[in-house]
């Protein structure tokens, strides 16, 4: 008989899903990622990484930290869903349910962002740091606020990608592509609104190409909202389009700029090097986090229905 | 011999300062209002106001709720402080210092705007829910985000006046009055604004003005970013220039629209009747809060150096 001594991790992202399991984290002994299609193949594919190894008795819970926007309130009838989500066939997935009818072992539910911000402050670039903020600008954009280590709860599970942020229509004509807000921060600056400007992707944009100044506008703007309004101890930028690291010292003193001296704050005031930073995980962010969350920590809630 | 069974609120704004004293709150036994002029001036009558009771040996502590920015750190040497504020002569006042030292009782020392925040939250509008946000729109624009009923601190104390906003220049061609980030929120909406763009003060103009519809759009786009990064569970929107009543639906709806079905809360979807409100207590939740930090509720930590 074995015992149930590995934590399991889902990274359920819009692009890609990634599924790992471990008894020593944060080193992954077992992991998968795959592309995600429509929900009943991808969620089939989570079920084979791991049933197996439940099979043999040795998982003792599963985090899951789903893209959004999520039902994160266990007393509403749509706990665990994933709900008004533009991604095509995936709004009013009961993706918690689903997995946990299947796999029978207690998890542990979130936003994906979520599953990041607490990764790195479990075992990454804001470990002991508190109040943290993880923010990531890629494919979407997401934030999570950290207090003692978790995620800020109240109506809803917030996720700050839909923020309205000035947008001079001079400078860029561009009308926004989120199908809710048109040209919020997300319809403004994700992937998709790249594509959508220059009928190309953002990895296709050379570093020389001028949007990046437009880009850091936005992100600039997003981040000084989020510090006036959250007031973190530190910053974790993450994301696709941050793998372009010139963008953050020019982020950086963009902040700076828009602050101007209004919050007089060492940390700020001295350049901001420590305080806006990158991911220390890479791409494990969000499934180590989530493997946190499988061991009781960053705090969201057991999934009732627990086995 | 008297008891020491009074507490002492000083709402210290911008505007004018309220003082009170009373043991049977949210009644008020004892009060004066005045208008904010220079500092020493200003705290000259919130001394003369205390001092006979204190002298009495009838006040147990007091609470100061002070217009920002404001240090809210105890272990900052200028904890205590009006900092950067634009109002003039009293940037870096050290506001707490000055009354502790001439006043000789307990203090506790937070923002004004947590000052009215805890008041609506203890005995108003906003009472027993959680978590609530408070925003005051008047001569200065501040919010106040409580957790388990106290203010969020991180880095900073946050008050949200200054986030950025889309400002359409075709519609509202005011560059904005904020002297630190001109078009920021505050610096479109607030009281000085008005009286910047039409050369006389928002209590001046009719309710038909066409301006309304700007002021709306600004302060829904400022709700809007609030509920997608805070997520409270009530809104309780005051300020003197909410004192229009008219403006509350048309906010409302306009939140609505611009969160587009993309936060699918019942509280949010049904409305918002209940969820953007009025303070209760009118222009005593600021000085009802000081009174109730001052009893130890809202949780801001004593001053230190207490006596």
């Amino acid at each position: 008989m074995l015992h149930k001594n590995m934590f399991g991790g889902i990274e359920a992202g819009g692009t890609k899903f990634i599924c790992a399991l471990t008894s020593e984290p944060p080193r992954l002994e077992h992991q998968v990622t795959f592309s995600t299609t429509d929900p009943s193949s991808t969620l089939e594919q989570v079920r084979l990484f791991f049933e197996p190894f439940i099979q043999q008795g040795m998982v003792a819970s599963i985090g899951l930290a789903a893209f959004g926007p999520v039902e994160v309130n266990p007393f509403s009838p749509t706990y665990g869903y994933i709900t008004a989500t533009p991604k095509p066939g995936w709004r009013d997935t009961n993706i918690l349910g689903e997995l946990q009818r299947h796999l029978g072992v207690p998890f542990v539910f979130h936003l994906d962002v979520s599953g990041s911000a607490i990764g790195e402050h479990t075992w990454g670039a804001s470990r002991g740091i508190d109040p943290s903020l993880y923010l990531t600008v890629g494919t979407g954009i997401g934030g999570a606020y950290l207090l003692n280590g978790a995620p800020l709860s109240g109506l809803a599970a917030v996720e700050m990608g839909h923020i309205r942020i000035p947008h001079d229509r001079l400078k860029d004509p561009f009308e926004g592509s989120c199908p809710y807000h048109q040209d919020c921060f997300e319809g403004l600056a994700a992937g998709p609104a790249i594509t959508a400007r220059f009928g190309k992707r953002g990895e296709d944009l050379t570093d020389e190409d001028p949007f990046w100044l437009l880009e850091v506008e936005y992100i600039a703007s997003a981040l000084t909202n989020l510090i006036l309004t959250l007031s973190p101890r530190i910053i974790v930028l993450g994301g696709g389009i941050m793998q372009r690291s010139f963008l953050y010292p020019l982020i950086r003193s963009r902040v700076t700029e828009l602050l101007n001296g209004y919050v007089r704050e060492d940390a700020i005031l001295s350049g901001m090097d420590d305080y806006i930073i990158p991911p220390a995980l890479g791409r494990y962010s969000g499934v180590l986090g989530a493997i946190a969350m499988a061991m009781g920590l960053g705090n969201p809630q057991p999934a009732l229905g627990y086995s």
